[in-house]
C-alpha cells in the first residue's frame, strides 16, 4: 500500500523536525519530496504526531511472555530451576505459539517493529511472527555437551529455518547457543563451526550473573567472554546478551571482535545481577543495543521502559547526569539493533530504508511542552503514547487497534494456559 | 454521589480479591456488604477492572510540570542555577496555576490521587487543587538566612493557608524550609519554632547531593539530618525528601525521631545523585514513602514509573533478587504515603476510609496473565491501565476522559508558556 504520513514531527538523522513521509510497499519511498508517480491510497495527519523508527528489542523469548508473574522474588538459580523450567517444560508446541503471540500483541502497541528472539519450540514463533507481520530474528536455544553436528536441537533449528521464506525477509535466523553454563565447549564449537560454514550468526547469553563468572573461572580458567571467544562464537556476527560481569579486558576483546552486545537493564536488576557497564562498553567501541530479555525477568517487553531505565541508572551508578542521553538511548533501541542482527536499511527514517515504524500521539500532558521531544521520547513517554506501528510498510496498529491479530483471542487463550499451567 | 463498583478485583489489606465496593459522599461505605439504605446513583461494572487505593505522590513541584525538558544531562548544580532558575524567575502567578494544572492532569491520568507539593506562587497551586478536584498537601518553598518571624515567605505560608476551608479537608497545608543550602540554620530554627507552635508538619529536602553533604559538613561540621534535627525540624512531624547522602547514625536519628523518608528514584539517578539505601531505611524502622519530585529532574509524574524504579534498583545496587518487593512498593505508594502526610483514613480501600481511588484496565497483554496482580501492579503497569481515578467520592477521570479540567486548554497553555520562557 502506498501511505503518506503529512507533516509530522519524526526523528531522522537523530534530530526532529516536522517532515511528511512516502512509504511504497515495504520501503520508505521518499521524505518531504514526492516519489514520482506516487499515488496515495492512505494519508496519515501527522498533526500531533511523532514518527520514530520502530524499536528493536535485541533479546527476548517471546513465548515466555505468559510467564511474566511466575517467579518474582527469588534468587537467579532458583528462579531458573525451580521458577521458570517447571512451567516452562509444561508448555506445548500451541502454547508457545500464544506465549509468542501475546509477547507480539505486547510489542506492538509499544511501537516495537522487530525482535530477536531465543526460543524452544520450533515453528511456533514463526508461525506467531508470520501472522502478525512483525519481522524477527529466530533463534532456536541450543543446549549440550558434545560436538555433535546431528544433535536433536541443532537439527531442529535448521529444520525451521525455510519457513522465513515467504516473509519479504521478516524473518532470519540465527544459531542461539544457550549460555556457557549449559552449552558445553565442545557443543559451542560445534555451533560456532556450523555458523562459520552456513554463514550464520550467532545469539547467546554471556556474563549475566556473577555465579556464572565464578564456576566458569573455576572449571575452565575462563571468562564467559573467553570462553565464547575460544569456542569460536566471535567469528561470526555474534550478538552477546547481558554482559553485566564482565572485565576491562572481556570489554576489549568484544570490540576488537566486533561482537554487539544487548543491554537488558530490568532483567539484570529484577535478578539481583547487577548494571552491566554500558558506558564502559560504548566508550570502546562496542555496538551496544537494547532488549527486554523474557517477561519471566522483566516483566514486561515495553522498550520505552527500558530506554527509561537506560537513560537513568548509568547515571546513578556512574553519579553524573551526562551518561548515556536520550539521544543514545534510542540509537541503541534503533540503529545499533538493526546493525547487531544484520538487519539492512532498517532502523531509520531515510528514503529506500524499511518502512518500520511507530507513530506516537504525542497530546499527551507527559509529552508537553514540546521544547525537547527527543528528551520526552526517553525520559517521560511509556509506550501508551504509540498510536500506530507498521512493519514492512503493513499497518500492525492504528488508532491502538491492533490488525493482524485478534487481542481478544490471545488474552483467553493465555489466561487460560496459565490457570493449567500454574 | 452513591456508586457502587461491582464485582472488580481490588487491593485490600495487601492481597487482591474480587469485591464490590460502595461509596457514600467522599468515602467508603461498605465492602461486599451494602450499606443499610444505601442508593446507587452510579454503577461501575467490576469485568476486567482492578480498583486500588489512589496513589500517594509524597514530594513534588507541581508548578514545574512545564519545565520537563529544559536541563537534561547536566550537574546538579548547573541544572539548578542554570538550567530552572533563570525559566523560574520568569513565571508568573498564571504560569504556576497551568504548570501545576499540567501536573495535575497527568497525575489524574496516572491514578494519583494526592499529591504533596512545595511551591513558589502562593494561592496558584491551590487554586488549580481546588477546580480540579485533587487532594493535596501544599508547602510554600521557605528559603533565607535569619531568625524572622516577620519574613516575608513565612508570611505568605500563612497567607495561603485559609484557601483550603471550602475543600472538604482535601486541602492541607505545611510549612516548607526548602533545603540546608538555602535555608540557614537560623532561619530553620524560625521555621520549626512556628512549626511547633502552630502544630504544623515540615516538608524539606534533605542529602540529596554529595556535595551538599560535602559543603555542610563542612561549614557546619553537621551532616543534612543533623543539621534539620538541630534546628528542631524533627520535633514536628516532618517529611524528608530524597535522603541519598545519609550515613547509618542519620538513619538511626531518623528512625527515632520518626521522620518520614520520602525517596524519588528517578530524580536521584537522573541528576546523577545515586540511590538512596532504602532498603536499610525500611530495616531501620522507618515510614519510606515514595515521589516523583518535579518534572524538571524526573521528567515525568506518573507512580507506576517511579514504583517500577523502586522494586528494580535496589535489587541491582544490593545484588539481590529478594529487596522491596511489589507488596512494599505498593503500601509506599500508598499506605506509607498517607502516615507521612498526616492523612486520616487515606491510602487504603476500608469501609469509612476516604474514596481515594484508582481503576485499571487489565484486560490488556501486559496484564496477562491474572496469576499475580500484585506483581504485574509493580513491574508490567506503566499507568496507561489507569481508566477511572476517584478523589474524596468525585470522579477525576473515567474511561480515560478528565472530567473537572479541560485538558486541551491545559496543553495549549503550557505549550505556549515555555514557547515564551525557554
Amino acid at each position: 500500500m502506498n501511505i503518506k504520513i503529512n507533516d509530522a514531527y519524526a526523528l531522522i538523522d537523530g534530530k526532529i523536525d516536522r517532515h511528511s513521509i512516502y512509504i511504497t510497499g515495504d520501503s520508505i519511498s521518499g521524505i518531504d519530496k514526492m516519489p514520482e508517480g506516487f499515488k496515495s491510497e492512505k494519508t496519515i495527519d501527522g498533526t500531533d504526531r511523532l514518527v520514530i523508527p520502530g524499536l528493536i528489542n535485541a533479546h527476548t523469548h517471546s513465548y515466555m511472555a505468559p510467564l511474566r508473574n511466575i517467579a518474582d522474588d527469588m534468587p537467579f538459580m532458583d528462579w531458573l530451576l525451580k521458577g521458570v523450567y517447571p512451567v516452562e517444560d509444561k508448555m506445548t508446541g500451541e502454547d508457545a505459539y500464544w506465549g509468542a503471540m501475546l509477547a507480539i500483541a505486547e510489542m506492538i502497541r509499544c511501537g516495537t517493529t522487530t525482535f530477536n528472539d531465543m526460543q524452544m519450540h520450533i515453528h511456533n514463533t514463526t508461525k506467531a511472527v508470520k501472522e502478525s507481520g512483525m519481522r524477527a530474528v529466530i533463534c532456536r536455544g541450543l543446549v549440550g555437551d558434545k560436538y555433535d553436528r546431528e544433535d536433536v536441537r541443532i537439527k531442529e533449528a535448521f529444520e525451521e529455518m525455510p519457513d522465513g521464506e515467504d516473509t519479504n525477509g521478516r524473518l532470519t535466523f540465527r544459531l542461539g547457543p544457550h549460555a556457557p553454563y549449559s552449552a558445553g565447549f565442545d557443543y559451542l564449537r560445534c555451533v560456532a563451526d556450523i555458523a562459520k560454514e552456513k554463514g550464520l550468526g550467532i545469539h547467546i547469553h554471556l556474563a549475566e550473573s556473577l555465579t556464572e563468572v565464578e564456576d566458569l573461572k573455576k572449571e575452565q580458567g575462563l571468562t564467559p567472554i573467553e570462553y565464547a571467544n575460544k569456542a569460536g562464537c566471535f567469528d561470526v556476527p555474534c550478538i552477546a546478551a547481558h554482559c553485566v560481569q564482565v572485565t576491562d579486558s572481556d570489554i576489549e576483546l568484544m570490540a576488537k571482535k566486533n561482537v554487539s552486545v544487548v543491554t537488558n537493564p530490568a532483567s539484570n536488576m529484577k535478578l539481583g545481577n547487577g548494571f552491566a557497564p554500558v558506558p564502559e562498553m560504548v566508550e570502546a567501541g562496542i555496538n551496544v543495543c537494547l532488549g527486554t530479555d523474557g517477561a519471566a525477568s522483566n516483566n514486561t517487553l515495553n522498550m520505552f521502559h527500558e530506554m527509561s531505565l537506560l537513560t537513568l541508572i548509568h547515571k546513578g551508578t556512574h553519579r553524573t547526569p551526562v551518561c548515556i542521553g536520550a539521544a543514545e538511548a534510542l540509537k541503541m533501541a534503533t540503529v545499533n539493533g538493526a546493525k547487531a542482527l544484520g538487519l539492512e536499511k532498517t532502523g531509520e527514517i531515510k528514503a529506500g530504508y524499511k518502512a518500520d515504524l511507530a507513530i506516537l500521539n504525542i497530546d499527551t500532558p507527559s509529552m508537553v511542552p514540546r521544547n525537547n521531544i527527543l528528551s520526552s521520547l526517553t525520559y517521560s513517554a511509556n509506550g501508551s503514547e504509540v498510536d500506530t506501528t507498521i512493519v514492512d510498510g503493513e499497518i500492525l496498529m492504528e488508532g491502538r487497534e491492533l490488525k493482524t491479530v485478534d487481542l481478544e483471542r490471545i488474552l483467553y487463550e493465555t489466561n487460560r494456559m496459565m490457570e493449567r499451567l500454574s
